[in-house]
């Protein structure tokens, strides 16, 4: 399989951010897009005719197992927690992400589905990295809920390849940020910062500012789905990532010199659940994958400022 | 703190194998002792006036959080899944070990408990091994769901002493052996051998009987646990094992020739579950835990055998 065209897709957490985006790529690329999820976050971002919108929830299986029926081909994006929320609660955290997912994957091993892609978290399986880039045989030591969570969601993924032959690939997915990336429910922090800075709202930081993370636009986020889709290789884990770091001190002043505002910042305490520094070594991605990280970060920046002025207000 | 004199303990999982031994070792050794499980395999063992036996379910939260209270010193034993049983039921495997877990590390941060020890599984968690004997920082891929869960349980165990200062010790126990192991519900292959050769039944193998495991004799583990109990350094993980492995075929031909009795041996289909040769690297927990193994394999063996025949018989 080297082309898109014959896929029947089904994209789990559709309406969300990653969702929503790999929807629209995928829309006319493949036989068949389902989009399945609790809610679209922006309902005219999925109407093409093309895309079959089925809403449930991930918890409710046999909602699941009906929009998966007849599918080759699963997204599987939806997170239930951040991994601040998931330190509050890591039981509601194990039930609502790895519990749900067994149930999927016996979903998918009883429809004979062909590969299931699983978006995990670049930012927090590591835990703190002792080595920057970090590469993904990197010791998996997360200081979060969340980060436990999609770990076990990973060895889930080979023991069911493993028993019963379904095909995986996992992508350890850095900081992603772009348009349909909502400023509400902690989802990213660059669009919680455009938005303040668009509404001359004082920006927020947990901690002093220093905090490093590897920020990704999101369209190349996209791209590593679709290869992931198409690999053959012997490799099965990713990071996704644009390779470099940046402070949380540089974005606010890269988003306020793109629109020249100058936005006040006031500084929390520091979170548990984060770690200082994130950026990850994306080698593997590029070669296996033959994929790489084509924008430049000002430049989705920018793409980001604008679609939040003149595209959507929260 | 560096005898054992002082500690406040609880056993979870008590009356079972590994907790009847432990409990008969740590009595009169430990200020206190508390014997937690569903029911004694042998309630003779665990009469000694100093052994509290508490009755409960490890799902009961609050029967849980009553038998922990005071003490400093909890040793986690409980599984209640098997390698092969785990792969039928993994949602079940995973509610009844990972999430009550969980439940027991909110009892135990909210109680002020000193220090966790959990018994994990070295025959899985590493699943087919690149390296043997196979030290503690070779990669993680178990082919069962209950290595996952021993698996997640330590990164959980992590995560709470990161959070809230509980302190953890993890043994990657081998394949124990010795007395009160029961020949029923699949707890070892040594104890099921010993009761056919003695019962003149013939030994059902899965596999060829080519399997390579690291067996210790039951005492040697005890005294790891006790060693971990009291450990300073800056080291989590342990593997426990005797470092060396036998084959099933090996266990068959030893357990005859002790008893001159020759038994007929049938060959099954071998186990999705069962990983072709385990064998642990123990020079960490030499010299971390200043612990080794001190039983002689035939010796461990006959001490279980001489055990089968005349105190227990299933």
């Amino acid at each position: 399989m080297n082309d898109l065209s014959s896929l029947r897709c089904i994209v789990l957490g559709a309406g969300g951010f990653v969702g929503t985006n790999l929807c629209r790529s995928l829309v006319g690329q493949v036989d068949t897009l389902r989009a399945f999820g609790r809610r679209q976050s922006f309902p005219e971002a999925l109407s093409h005719k093309d895309i079959d919108w089925i809403p449930g929830d991930f918890s409710d299986s046999s909602a699941l197992a009906s929009a998966v029926s007849g599918c080759d081909t699963v997204y599987h994006l939806i997170t239930s927690t951040t991994p601040a929320s998931s330190n509050v609660d890591k039981l509601y955290d194990l039930q609502a992400n790895v519990a749900s997912t067994l149930h999927l994957l016996d979903i998918c091993k009883d429809q004979n589905v062909r590969r299931v892609i699983f978006v995990s978290s670049g930012g927090t399986v590591y835990g703190i990295p002792n080595q920057i880039p970090t590469p993904e045989n990197s010791p998996l030591n997360p200081i979060c809920a969340y980060g436990i969570s999609k770990l076990a969601i990973e060895k889930y993924l080979a023991l069911y390849e493993h028993l019963y032959g379904l095909e995986y690939r996992i992508l350890r997915v850095s900081n992603p940020f772009g348009p349909f990336q909502t400023a509400i429910r902690s989802q990213g922090v660059i669009s919680a910062f455009i938005h303040k800075v668009l509404n001359n709202r004082p920006i927020e930081v947990w901690g002093d500012g220093s905090i490093v993370r590897d920020y990704i636009y999101i369209d190349d986020v996209v791209d590593a789905l679709k290869s992931a889709s198409l690999h053959n290789g012997s490799e099965r884990i990713f990071n996704i990532g644009s390779g470099s770091g940046k402070s949380l001190t540089e974005i606010i002043d890269a988003i306020s010199h793109l629109r020249s505002i100058d936005t006040p910042t006031r500084y929390l305490d520091a979170r548990a659940s984060d770690v200082p520094t994130s950026i990850l070594d994306i080698s593997l991605a590029k070669e296996a994958l033959s994929w790489q990280p084509k924008s430049n970060f000002l430049d989705g920046l920018n793409k980001t400022v604008a679609w939040q002025e003149h595209d959507f207000n929260v």
